[in-house]
């Protein structure tokens, strides 16, 4: 809901405020698009932050598009900190209430994926790509598809590793994911892409694989434990929540779950 | 590795440089800690740049404590962007080379836990946290401690959601860990937080959840299925790794992985 930018007094005096809108936690978010001269900003923020006090509102948050960098060093010094930022924006918050602080912490995973395909020749094919706001099962299934040609279906989350400090002080999730080909011809996507290939499982076992060592000689075992058809990993189930538009996935062993709950739609 | 922070040219003339240390992917990294005049910050990075450029750099990271926010805006109008931010510092980047930037993406997930203990008189207990830099099966024991003063045994991550645009244009892992209690007295360290109580299973699974009802639903099938031996989620194995110092884990079904393997040291 877009807030009235204008707010006027009893005695008749009005305070023009930022464009801003309210969130579902009682605070308001401001985006600026247009540019601004920073004293004309500051004004009209200070104007806004006394107007959201009196409302009871609780964060305040500030989106800045890069064009606006001139009004980053005026928004820090009106009590704003950073939050996170895009290559093209820097979103800033304050908490204006005398209560405690609970504005939500920023992102600190990043995912990839290692997709492993897996044929009847016993013949192994991996790509590896890093996640952005994607599921990690259509996200598999794209990358294989635009890297080798090759059309796959998603069979299961064979494991996943956490990591710390992989990049500056970041986590990192890395999702093992088993793949059925459809198809057998690679057909090479991009000139620039490194050489994608059918690697006899035997061989690719048995490569010396100086980086992360223990890791894969896990995958490789991995592999073979589902090859021979006695390992279960997790594979998704779509599901739907009030809180998230987008279709969102739960990823659970359901050979072990009462199958018609899973394949039920009643609830 | 510290670069030195003045280059002389053949003719004796010296460039001052920033303050910068090479990263392992063939840039380097600018950590400024001391309050610097804008002015002479933009004549340093110039040079800095300069020299980069013939040493063959690429990625040139400039990190800015909030305090040094007057140089955000000329970092910027010097071409780089941003990346990405915490409350205390913002990171941007340019790649100098005429190449293909391979600047890694920012984190893109935030990580959540729902931890689910169920004692042996059917009796069930659940906390909800979210994680920052720490690995999920710690993080879930020592956060049930802290706020019930039960001590627990990680068991496995029965499911796992992924979700997105939950926040802001992040994505959301939400981690469904099963736990064996170790005690039984529930010692609420802090009157602010919620209530924890045992509450009978199937009081829990009859509750009428509005919210993300058809996870709820899928959370209380899980704990049936565990709970009646047929289930099997993903356990922890620590895994070493060159690149990363701090100890990881890899989360796999260790039912239906050969014994021998998972609990061996030799690899």
């Amino acid at each position: 809901m877009m807030v009235s930018n204008k707010v006027c007094e009893n005695g008749g005096e009005c305070v023009g405020l930022l464009p801003a809108t309210n969130d579902d936690h009682g605070g308001v978010i401001v985006d600026i698009e247009e540019a601004m001269d920073a004293k004309v900003f500051v004004t009209l923020l200070r104007d806004s932050i006394s107007t959201w006090r009196q409302q009871g509102k609780k964060g305040i948050w500030i989106k800045l598009p890069i064009g606006l960098v001139n009004l980053v060093e005026p928004t820090v010094k009106e009590g704003f900190r950073y939050h996170h930022a895009e290559p093209t924006y820097l979103m800033l918050v304050r908490w204006i209430p005398e209560t405690t602080d609970t504005i939500p912490a920023n992102a600190s995973h990043r995912v990839g994926i290692g997709a492993i395909v897996l044929n009847d020749k016993r013949e192994i094919l991996k790509e590896l790509l890093n996640l952005q706001g994607e599921n990690i099962n259509e996200a598999a299934v794209r990358e294989v598809k635009e890297e080798t040609g090759i059309d796959t279906k998603f069979l299961e989350i064979l494991a996943f590793r956490q990591a710390h400090k992989v990049f500056f002080q970041k986590s990192d999730l890395f999702f093992i994911c088993m793949m059925h080909p459809l198809s057998s011809d690679i057909k090479k996507q991009d000139l620039e892409i490194e050489a994608a290939q059918w690697m006899p499982f035997e061989e690719y076992a048995a490569q010396p694989v100086a980086q992360d060592h223990q890791l894969y000689k896990y995958i490789a075992e991995l592999c073979l434990a589902k090859e021979q058809g006695d390992y279960t990993g997790l594979s998704p189930v779509p599901i739907t929540s009030i809180f998230h538009k987008d279709l969102s996935y739960l990823y659970l062993n359901s050979r072990h779950l009462n199958q018609s709950l899973v394949s039920s739609d009643q609830f």
